[in-house]
């Protein structure tokens, strides 16, 4: 079973070292994973974004499921291409999977970046008026009910990690679960 | 042409009235806009929440194009749902139009968040150390190039209209191609 890992570990300054620790736990669990910044890419290139794009969609093509760090990033949510690559797996009708090292609520932590009221209709709005999805869900319900749907629900820590971003336990629980899928 | 649409609209506080405005752009072109308001579900149910998933989900099913509103939404870019939304019409091998009010770029509004630092390397990073993709897009790149290769360019006003909510010119643009491809 071939496994696309997304996430924001791209971004991380060991980016590399991330995706090769992941590829490992794969393996040792009988999995293939694949990891975007494997793809072969000459970032001074003026297309070098397009080239990117394209080998992570031939990726995710080759990928029989997805693996997603949806840890919040730059922001009270997950990160965006991250979220986009979750979709477009779900589209295809493959196993959706995925994590956070951030076990709090998402009305929570928007509550914490700045002031929300609660109406007396029961709407949370944050402080330009927007309505903050309430639902008690770790993020965005699109993301959590295809993960609960068309795959397991979001895996996440009890406790924060020490360091979110280089903690791996609940991505391992999330392998532990495609292996599982992939032995039936 | 069925047209789902998507965005952070549904969290304004005349959600309603935008999506009829929407509704009535696309009718005025000849095609049916499909709103994920106009899904029925009872906000009190235990299950609300799934109930809007699957509504919003066959809606998608039964689309055949998605217009995403990718206006910065809580956060240097666009909102998740839409975000997961356009990734799944993606996957489903639909087209894929966008737009957002925001014309500027990506990494100059992560910049204007927080602290940014530009390596010798050429890297962008932010004030944890993490990279901010720099291609001089308007957002992450898996969506920007989503819309290139799958529906047409990411469609942006040349400034900001006053009204960032409100301002529908760069959505008819959208439905305006989505048109011409329809007659196509």
């Amino acid at each position: 079973m071939n496994i696309y890992l997304a996430g924001p570990d791209v971004f991380l300054p060991d980016a590399i070292d991330i995706g090769r620790r992941k590829v490992e736990i794969c393996a040792r669990h009988g999995l293939t994973g694949l990891y975007p910044l494997d793809n072969t890419v000459d970032l001074a290139a003026a297309d070098a974004s397009l080239n990117i794009f394209k080998g992570n969609e031939a990726m995710m093509d080759a990928a029989d499921a997805i693996i997603a760090n949806l840890t919040p990033f730059r922001g009270p949510g997950a990160d965006a291409g991250t979220v986009y690559e979750l979709g477009y797996i779900a589209g295809r009708g493959k196993r959706c999977l995925g994590y956070s090292n951030d076990p709090s609520i998402y009305a929570d932590r928007v509550a914490r970046l700045g002031r929300v009221t609660d109406m007396p209709d029961g709407r949370r709005i944050d402080s330009l008026g927007l309505t903050v999805e309430n639902f008690g869900l770790s993020d965005n319900l699109m993301m959590m009910h295809a993960l609960d749907l068309h795959g397991c629900a979001l895996v996440t820590p009890r406790q924060p990690p020490a360091d979110i971003w280089h903690d791996l336990a609940s991505f391992e629980a999330c392998v532990r679960f495609a292996a599982d899928v992939a032995a039936r």
